[in-house]
């Protein structure tokens, strides 16, 4: 008998045919003889819906209140999936946020956690029933609904199974595993049976949208099993997030290419070579809320050098605003944009063992005459920023060149 | 400077225009110094559209769950509103019924009040802010949320001015006030500026549906000050309900006209007249959650009766079901049965010092040529039955014989 964790995200219980279907799938597992506890998102598109009527009646909205609003989505979820596995013979309970409950700090709608009380759940379980908690919710002190911001329905459940010591924490969503690359790019990508939490961080730092970021540093800090699987598909098991390196001889030097479209280069130019220059080119920027990814300083000549960033296309043009305005007082010669770039980054644990992966990369690229604008590296990954017309090209001979469809 | 209860129903909340004029009003009494709490209902449709929901999950939704599901409706309003109040410069602050807490017992869908911990509201209203509570919603022993059931905002309202000791309850509606009788019916029908308690319980219980009859009682028993009130006019006083009778020696002997349509007649012929019939012919109606109305039952002659009573519609075939069953067993010579039935009632406490209201009720009949079928009085309230299709007659001449359209 094992304790096992399952969130559910908003496409799978997106109507009430696809509840009842989440319903069999709990009840399977509860007839294995397994304690299940449930997480569940809003049904696809209410949070949307829920969020619409707040622009209506308010220009900013309060966001204790956004709260008390946006919360709603995911409580009629919790309802609704308790009454279709009583419906099939399922003993079963629903829990807010607040019920469980999830102690999180005071910053609404992006609110973390503090602690969560385990013990009403675990009685419940042991009494034989299924528990249902609504994800992305909390409650602070002042007995206030809090928000984890969007997509923190996977950082409750990665957080329940820590607080629950789950033997797994099963993500189901929309694909049925990590991939190599994303399929619609390269058909011949491959499902990963298993994948590191650093790769998977950088995998979902660099624009893989299956997990969300905040859960599998979550469920790497707390050495939280976590597996995704298909919430459509009745059989495969899914990748799992392993917090060991394969110790397989075989393991692959690269685990898989990500990549994001969203991405704009900002280049000051001819700024003076002198100590503080970063921090007033960036202070201001990330003062604005700004976040800055890539970050390049090229060597100085005559005492000046370019230096150059990237940041989401959206802040594009308030960020250059920004720089033109104290272009003059930190003396740069002049400020260029691009907003049509995109990153492509290899990753991998194998690097570190295998020197040579940058350059495979490089000579890659440039059999293709993908000019390369910007480069960086941590250890386990290498990102280059290129010209977005040559993206699906760079995944696809990238992942080709380094054996990713050859299972 | 007074505490004022405003309690907002559903098509008063209906859209986000509707929800930025119910801020308006509010600002406005908060602007002429008083502290008001507002208690509001789900966006009209909302509840049904939840609970349609429930309905495709589970044949039979289980009933904590459905709390959770409908709950969300109310919720939903009290986090709008208070940001259409900040938005307008209002500070203001929502509850949810378990944050407030309003403890309830734990009939799920029906839950009844038990205690209001009024401190927090009171801290709030101190310090200036205006206090939204979700309306028909609370919280048990366990931390389950209930229900109050349909309708039941009206009751969260006059509970929390009886705890919080309000100066005034106010109930907007999309009527400006209690009338005489339905305007629909009678175009010279005229609003009350008063009513006693007594009375709008009766007008309530005989389907005049300005206020649930629940928090009409609630509010007799703690003596709350209670005002129906248009939410779509900015003028008028609407009516007040008040504990005492108006001591104006002009005082109409009859205050209102209520009727209802919806009333079937059954006749059990033959009984035999001896102790216990009544509950022998009651008993299994009853254990079958049927509510039975009017009941008479005439005089025998050669030791047999005759046994009426009336159910609404929808029971009626359940009810003759259910009483040919029992026929044999009671030895009843037939059971006979109509659906067109319909009772009008007149209403007034000056009939209590006044004799003559039945005879000159009566008598308005029959010069029309009605029929009375049943006869029912209580000490302010003559209610008769008759077919339905001289219904709209019979109100339209009894407003006219009572002088009720005589301003």
């Amino acid at each position: 008998m094992a304790l096992i964790v399952q969130k559910y995200g908003g496409t799978s219980v997106g109507n009430p045919e696809r509840i009842k279907n989440v319903a069999k799938r709990v009840a399977k597992f509860q007839a294995q003889g397994h304690q299940v506890v449930v997480v569940v998102s809003a049904m696809s598109g209410e949070t949307n819906r829920l969020i619409a009527l707040t622009k209506e009646v308010a220009a900013k909205p309060d966001p204790r209140e956004l709260d008390v609003v946006v919360s709603t989505g995911e409580q009629v979820t919790i309802g609704l999936l308790c009454m279709a596995l009583q419906d099939i013979g399922v003993p079963a309970k629903s829990y807010t946020g607040g019920q469980v409950r999830i102690l999180t700090d005071s910053s609404h709608t992006k609110a973390r956690i503090l602690t969560i009380d385990d013990a009403p759940i675990r009685r419940d379980l042991d009494a034989g029933k299924v528990v249902v908690v609504a994800g992305f919710q909390g409650i602070d002190e002042h007995g206030s609904i809090t928000t984890l911001g969007r997509g923190g329905s996977d950082t409750t459940g990665v957080a329940l199974a820590a607080a629950l010591k789950a033997d797994e924490c099963q993500i189901y969503t929309d694909v049925d595993g990590v991939y190599t690359t994303d399929p619609r790019i390269v058909p011949e990508a491959r499902k990963l049976d298993t994948i590191t939490f650093e790769e998977m961080l950088e995998m979902a730092s660099l624009g893989s949208k299956v997990l969300q970021i905040r859960s599998v540093e979550f469920a790497g800090k707390y050495k939280v099993k976590l597996r995704v699987l298909s919430s459509f598909q009745d059989e495969g098991e899914g990748t799992l997030i392993t917090v060991e390196e394969d110790t397989n001889m075989e393991q692959p030097v690269i685990s898989g290419i990500a990549f994001n479209r969203d991405e704009a280069k900002i280049t000051v130019l001819g700024v003076p070579d002198k100590p503080g220059i970063a921090y007033q080119i960036l202070g201001p920027v990330a003062d604005a809320n700004i976040d800055v990814d890539m970050i390049i300083q090229n060597v100085s000549h005559d005492g000046s050098t370019d230096f150059s960033c990237t940041v989401s296309r959206g802040d594009l043009d308030r960020a250059v605003g920004i720089l033109e305005g104290v272009k003059a007082h930190i003396g740069a010669r002049a400020i260029e944009s691009d907003k049509s770039m995109a990153k492509v980054s290899v990753v991998g644990v194998g690097m570190r063992s295998h020197p040579g992966v940058a350059s495979k990369m490089f000579r890659t690229l440039a059999e293709e005459g993908i000019n390369i604008q910007m480069i960086s590296t941590s250890e386990i990954k290498i990102s280059v920023v290129i010209d977005e017309k040559y993206l699906e090209l760079a995944v696809r001979v990238l992942h080709k060149a380094f054996e990713l469809d050859a299972a």
